[in-house]
């Protein structure tokens, strides 16, 4: 090595979406992105396992999560020496639990129920359990339990238990055949570093405090008297899960060498505690205090943290508030639309049209101009409303109403759901001084960037990175690999926003606000039972703006 | 001729719809239909004259009305001897003004109008004139007039009065021009007939009734104080209209030698006085008290007729009720919607899909199981709402929703808007004992008919004739060419129902019977402006819904 050549020190992250896992080869010391490599899950619709009689069921095969490894990581390895790999990250979707046994394998993995969906991982966007939902938030309300005062005052269909607790009403087979349950999160790392047995299994705190209601404030997990309440065999289960949950800077333990060797990579180093995805998104899009990082893709999650030191009420709707889910020594602020992407591209499947088409379509229109309004509930509303159980809704529709004019309104639709999550923060005190998105949308779509900005009335950055997750699970094997003493430190070396900016037209914006208005109302009469009022207007007021949006 | 062997004699129905004119060749003794023609209206798109800035602008061309009775008629005629034709009836669209000059041409045929829309034919579904239909209804009630009372309580923006206005307002030039106004339904009759002049054209009082508020108990048409609280222009316009309109079984006059000898008629045959194309479909349709029969096609016209001895009320939101309007000797009452074939027309478009890849995927599927609700308003709502300020709703979306199921929702939603109709006829009185159907979707569909016979839960008829309209057209040439002696006489000889009628399915019944009552609830509240109350529930009543649908 000649003078002025430094030694390079490489960090992977993997990154463990809905359809495929990504791994990631980066330069530690700058963050640069030197290789990648992407694997689709071969299971089921695009590595998801579906019920044609029951919508709300999505699960996973984890054979998928080993394969996809250790295809992705040779991929990415070529070209540089494994012995400069300091550090790998792992972070996945989540609440997705897996069933497994005493060693820790997924139930799925034993040939007595390799075809049965309920011994797979729980997919996030599986929402079987939304009476078990119903029934946790029931049950801790009547208790006067404290748990739901940080994951918005409502339990979710999506999260930890209501899913165990669904799995031992409806097939008990397989819940007595479960020794414990392991968040994807902590199984790809315990898998990895060979600490799968579920008393050793590195729990991941993002993992446990957004989905699981644990906290210190009250000794870990809920209470076996409170779990008992829902069903005494969840209050047995608690003595089989875990007592303690840690931060992503903290190792799950190091790399085994059958594990190692199969993956071409060096015996022995770091693998960094697991996250979800959007957090680590976070963390590599610069989240800071006064950041929203909008994580942006088929959902979205939106995160924000706070200093530990001031002061934050529990705000209503929020998914979660948890101490060091996303940077260590801050508290992790949760939100999130449950479809995104995934309603774009549900209505280009419906309309039999291209997203290229659809948008040069819409981006030919004006705000207003079509008259149409929707409420972007095709898969639920997670964040302010926390009910699956809501749906879609289109109203304005003409004889002349076009597919692009639809598209259109959709993604206005979504960008007043993102609105409703700033002005509820802010409504609770926490302020949001800089909006910044990453994911393949806020990557590839100016308009709905710019539709964002202009809904918002506020400038709209997009992450340097076009993989965040993937650079924010670098990120922390970095620090687990000793390149950086905390997560911050590596942001500021790691991390950047692009150069373009979108910032809101003035004219857009104020059309907007009047449509906002107009989706609150509908929100509200929808989305909330207690509401009454009057609708009556709301279709006068759409043909007006629209009269005036064509004058 | 021989023995046994009759002397045939025929009559000529012509039917003028939105996009093309049908001429039918009758057989008077028992309605055989032995020829018909179409003529596609050259001008405009398929006909219709449209404004790319005004989505609301519908004109047409009457130049295309000529063509169109010369090219049908010497169509029909081959094979026949033209002797033997012994009357002509005319239906047409309505209401259609034409602002004409002296002599009774229209000023679309002046050189200096010929390519202003405002000198054509206002077009029925032309509803630029809201505004105007507003302050007319205001006016009516602000000056205690009765006017409405037989029209449902509120004025239109499709009628005579609204666009007669609008364009006195927007185009005095044309407005200034034209000397009179002509119903399209009169115009035809007075071409054929030579008396166009506008002091001698027979007025239909189907026409006068139903749109321009003529009735005998205020003396004709509107006062001139109350036209001239309206507009001056309108006061001195009354003077150049008309006094007297007359039913359908009277002749407008008989042929002139010059459109006889051009169309290969005999001169001097009676034609009778012209109507609407709903109202002449009734009679061929079987029309009697207590049947309703219901004009399915881009629209619908819903008709009935009640014995002018027998008390009936003035029934809100009727387009309207009117002595002699479909049935002489009967009040014709007259609803509608403002959309049907449109809707499913739009969105097969919309989708990119045939109507009938469409209506087998609907055909699959139950009612209730799409989880989706839509309102029927995507052209306003004619009746029982009067307000063309009405759009599109449709509720219930999910990331799998299809194109038929969609489709489905869409004619569930025309099938409410239908039962509504239904529902108000009988709160004020009127007995529906009998549904029959007529036009293109009755025709063609069984999956419509089912699901109207399902949601309204009653058994659905199909009127005998695939042309009513101009079947009755052709009732009324024979009725004034002597074959009858009035129109019940021709009715009996002439019409009948279909052998194969749609019975409802209890169980189909029972869940529309849940879904309609949630359309009511979304009707009353984004129908009616002083509505008050929750809609909270609807999504979840609809997830409930959907869900017993599949168990």
């Amino acid at each position: 090595m000649g003078l002025g050549e430094r030694m390079a020190k490489y960090a992977i992250g993997l990154d463990y979406g809905t359809n495929s896992v990504r791994a990631l080869l980066v330069d530690v010391a700058d963050g640069a992105e030197l290789a990648t490599s992407v694997f689709e899950y071969p299971s089921g619709d695009r590595g998801v396992i579906l019920d044609p009689k029951d919508p709300n069921l999505a699960r996973q095969n984890p054979q998928d999560y080993v394969d996809g490894f250790y295809a992705t990581v040779r991929e990415v390895l070529q070209g540089v020496d494994p012995q400069d790999v300091i550090g790998l990250g792992v972070d996945t979707t989540g609440s997705s639990p897996i069933p497994v046994d005493r060693s820790g394998q997924p139930l799925a993995f034993d040939e007595r129920f390799k075809d049965e969906p309920a011994a797979m991982c729980w997919l996030w966007k599986d929402h079987t359990s939304f009476a078990e939902a119903r029934e946790i938030t029931e049950k801790a309300v009547q208790l006067g339990m404290p748990y739901l005062a940080k994951c918005g005052g409502t339990y979710s269909s999506e999260w930890f238990w209501s899913k165990i607790l669904h799995c031992a009403r409806t097939q008990p087979d397989v819940f007595e055949a479960a020794y414990s349950w392991v968040e994807f999160a902590d199984w790809v790392p315990g898998y990895l570093t060979g600490n799968l047995e579920p008393s050793k299994v590195a729990r991941s705190v993002c993992a446990a405090g957004h989905k699981a209601m644990y906290a210190d404030d009250w000794g870990g997990l809920p209470s076996k008297e409170f779990l008992g309440a829902l069903d005494p065999r969840l209050a047995d289960l608690r003595d089989r899960l875990f007592d303690k949950a840690v931060p992503s800077d903290q190792p799950a333990g190091t790399l085994t060498k059958e594990v190692a060797e199969r993956a071409g990579l060096r015996e022995g180093i770091p693998v960094a505690v697991g996250a979800f995805d959007a957090h680590f998104g976070a963390v590599a899009s610069g989240a800071k205090p006064g950041t929203l990082v909008k994580i942006i893709g088929t959902s979205t999650c939106d995160c924000m943290v706070h200093p530990l030191d001031l002061p934050l009420a529990d705000v209503p709707g929020l998914c979660g508030i948890v101490k060091g889910s996303v940077l260590p020594g801050y508290y992790g602020l949760e939100a999130g639309q449950s479809a995104v992407g995934d309603i774009f591209n549900w209505f280009a499947t419906f309309v039999g049209r291209s997203h290229e088409e659809l948008t040069a379509g819409a981006m030919k229109l004006r705000p207003g101009e079509s008259g149409l309004l929707a409420l972007d509930w095709n898969n639920g509303n997670r964040t302010i409303l926390v009910d699956p159980l809501l749906t879609g809704l289109l109203v304005g529709q003409t004889l002349h109403t076009s597919p692009a004019e639809v598209y259109r309104t959709l993604i206005e639709a979504t960008a007043f759901g993102a609105y409703k999550i700033v002005k509820r923060l802010e409504e609770y005190g926490v302020s949001v001084d800089e909006v910044v998105n990453c994911g393949g949308i806020a990557e590839k779509s100016p308009l709905v960037m710019q539709i964002y900005a202009d809904v918002m009335n506020r400038p709209m950055k997009v992450s340097r990175s076009a993989q965040t997750c993937a650079l924010g699970s670098a990120i922390f094997g970095a620090v687990v690999g000793g390149a950086y003493s905390n997560a911050e430190e590596a942001q500021a070396k790691m991390t950047g926003v692009k150069d373009v900016v979108y910032t809101p037209d003035p004219a857009a914006a104020a059309v907007y606000e009047r449509l906002f208005a107009l989706y609150t109302e509908l929100h509200d009469a929808f989305g909330t039972a207690e509401w009454s009022g009057s609708l009556g207007h709301v279709m006068k007021e759409l043909i007006q703006i629209r009269h005036q949006a064509r004058v």
